[in-house]
């Protein structure tokens, strides 16, 4: 058997080379103002190890509803597509942070925004940006900072952006909830958690660019913005909505619609076009 | 709990409609050629069920060294792409097998042709297509039959094909080992297991090409050859060499070099190019 | 120079094969509804003078605005991408009809539909498919006919798919003109042609779809339906609203909104997804 | 029908913006080592003429045998693509030069090499590159400088750079003859023009890698090469060999294998991967 092992070494270093290699890494962080650990995965580049005095940019990647920190890593291709947009050079080394807001209360999923008794932006801006930033090098102001996520996640991101648009150089939704869809607001078998329902109501992402004064226009459209929603997504009319509203207010953003319903394989994929896009707003 | 168990179901039904799904089915036959039970699993498209008396085309999918036959489920989005694709209307409805080729031997994975203590290519051919092909309603001839695979199963699939090209309509090698390298066939840290190595030095697809009369090419002319290989794929040499000889010798075949390594990233994305290529020789 | 001549067509010779190859047809037929005669540019694919028994499938594929029969051979790549998709199997062979609808009236572009002084739809329905099929050898029926074009082409194929939903088996209209947008309805610098609004306000291609009746829907659901826009066009609103139109009346269509603006950039590149969606409906 | 000019003026306005935009300018400039007058056309960005004090980076873009400079304009669809990508942000604004390499001798296209009767490298490198680059306030230095070209321009591509190493931060060479088939070195139907010959095999590019002491591979270390070639193009196996070569001697490459032929369906499409390859190596 050992023989066998080092064959599988060998090989394992054949192929992927020698080279140090990006990473994966959990752990948890305590929050006080939400009085409970919340874990994190964290995708560090190459050369993060062996270069402790490099500083990266940073992108976050929310997961969705019912889903977790883990999510991205298991089940999309997010190591191996940045794997490979670094080494063939159409991306520069970054580090990615999928936080987690999972089951915040008990049996209820409240999502990404802040409810009395769930004060999630408060502990994302106030406690977890500063000490990720800081632990894992990351260059930490506006032009080295992305954000993107899946549904409730592409809800989140592009609430942060309204809510924090000094914060983030760019944002990348995919088949996001940027509001709660007509026919899910009164109570039926597809209605979402009353907290979740109740917190994106409050914070609905089409709404606020129609009320937007000029002064947060203006903000708005220092963020580069990319629209990313499937044809068969359920969630398809409210991203056009927030297209079509911040196109009419002169909020610039790329919009596309691609073949496809709401599942991984959309969101993978999205990465071959999301790395690039933040990255290059990291360069301008 | 029982609301929360609710809104998820509503939720998946909603998401991905509440008609039959496609879904993978893992299960073993009995080989009497290797004296031993193999697992395999099966991609069953969403009508499958629900038309008892349907017949369908089929792809066999092999996994690489070190591989097994859940492999395609677990590593790749196989399920998910195939399911688009066929949304879409790209392919056809089709089965999908994903064979066993797991260390036949102790300590030795030797691979998919047959060595006298390893008579794989005997099994597949006379016990496991039979079998398989009866019990998933496959039609079973070769215009509706095609085989692909990574790196050893690439191998696998251009030396099934050269072997028997009465049995198969279609070809995908992905990364394939058509041969051993030549700075792998001396002792090394980087060789393979010996028998593997034997093995498919005896099976060599590139020389199988440079050595065949004119009744073999004009075999292998009737076969849909895609050959598809990274251009970073420590195998990169002999897949340009056997598309060369089949070229020069008029035998058609595609080829693409893609951006790439000798990992999941290249074989997950080959298939939204598989798929469609072995869906365009089923319905010649 | 003769050498020169030689040396060229050696060359052309070489690259290209010295098989039958495709070609592009001028010619004119005489319209008794319009009182005048009308070019037509036709696309032949390799067999088609060499089979003089064999039968096709045909793609209309209408021109724009200010544009005429010649505008797909001289703006696009028309000729190259059928060639190369035939060639690589994704498509079959397939004739492919560019009519004329070039500045019908004097220092008029009145378009596709009929007006009282330019009954062009009967034209097309009555004169030219019957001749063109005949002279051409289409097998003219519904499930080998398809129809694409852009801008102003666009309207002409989704309304003639409207009007004639027993005609064509796919639709494949870009940056379409689905109907006049409410800024162009008054005069205005942006304004189009009278005649043009008119026409297209009596043939809104959104309304068409709102106000159909269910044995309509029930027609319109016999095509394959693929509406193709970019997003920075200024006619994606209206390509939104008749996708979203039709999907809540259950008939099913793609979508994709690719980044781009009302450019022949765009229309090219359309060609790609084009040709195999129509071959795909063609082989049903 | 001023009315309808008008009409066509404010369409063309509202399709593409009332903002500056890119345009092609063709000129001639005198040789005095070729002793005539040599054409070129150049594409200028969008804030070229506004922005009187700007300097950009340049991509020379070389045409290929029996072709001359205005061909990436007629032949490809150039201008939109380098539009559309700058829009988007995939690309900065760069200055492209596509000079003039035809019939320069009688009845004969010597190519990009010199010959004792035709120093058109030295002509490219002392008088064209000088007086184009002050002409167009090109940055001039090495890290924004980019060279690219299809097939007899594509080995002019990479023979630049192998002389002159300096000169250039990327290379994108299509279909390129890379040295001469050895099929055609022999006279036959298939043969190039005499000098092309003799010249292309003077300056053969993958015997040059094969032939690099250490620090002629360190110099061309200091390029980004990317090598593109399609799998049914006669130069395909040239391409190869000088990307196994480059490969074998630690010469960084990018090798892509796509669908296709010898012609301008090739090169127009690989625009899409050229110009931003290009565009990281200035952003470096």
């Amino acid at each position: 058997m050992k023989h066998f092992f080092l064959l599988a070494v060998a090989m394992l270093l054949t192929c992927f080379g020698a080279n140090a290699q990006s990473k994966f890494v959990t752990d948890t962080i305590y929050s006080e103002i939400l009085g409970s650990p919340r874990a994190y995965t964290v995708y560090l580049p190459a050369s993060f190890d062996k270069n402790p005095g490099k500083q990266y940019p940073v992108l976050y990647l929310l997961h969705g509803l019912y889903g977790k920190n883990s999510d991205w890593q298991d089940m999309s291709q997010l190591k191996l597509i940045a794997d490979k947009l670094t080494r063939n050079g159409t991306i520069d080394e970054m580090v990615i942070v999928t936080p987690d807001a999972h089951q915040g209360l008990p049996n209820s999923q409240p999502g990404y925004f802040n409810l009395p008794e769930w004060r999630y932006e408060d502990f994302f801006f106030q406690e977890f940006m500063p000490q990720i930033e800081k632990k894992y090098r990351i260059i930490g102001d506006k032009r080295h900072r992305a954000i993107a996520g899946l549904s409730m996640g592409g809800g989140g991101t592009t609430g942060y952006c309204q809510h924090h648009p000094e914060a983030f150089a760019a944002a990348y939704p995919m088949s996001a909830l940027m509001s709660i869809p007509l026919d899910r607001r009164s109570p039926s078998p597809n209605s979402f958690d009353d907290k979740l329902t109740k917190s994106c109501l409050e914070n609905d992402c089409v709404e606020f660019v129609l009320n937007a004064d000029e002064a947060t226009k203006q903000a708005l459209r220092t963020i580069d913005w990319y629209i990313d929603c499937g044809d068969d997504d359920f969630l398809l009319d409210c991203n056009l909505a927030i297209y079509q509203a911040m196109r009419d207010n002169k909020i610039p953003a790329q919009l596309r619609v691609r073949d496809g319903v709401h599942n991984w394989e959309y969101w993978s994929s999205a990465l071959y076009d999301c790395l690039p896009f933040v990255n290059r707003s990291f360069k301008k």
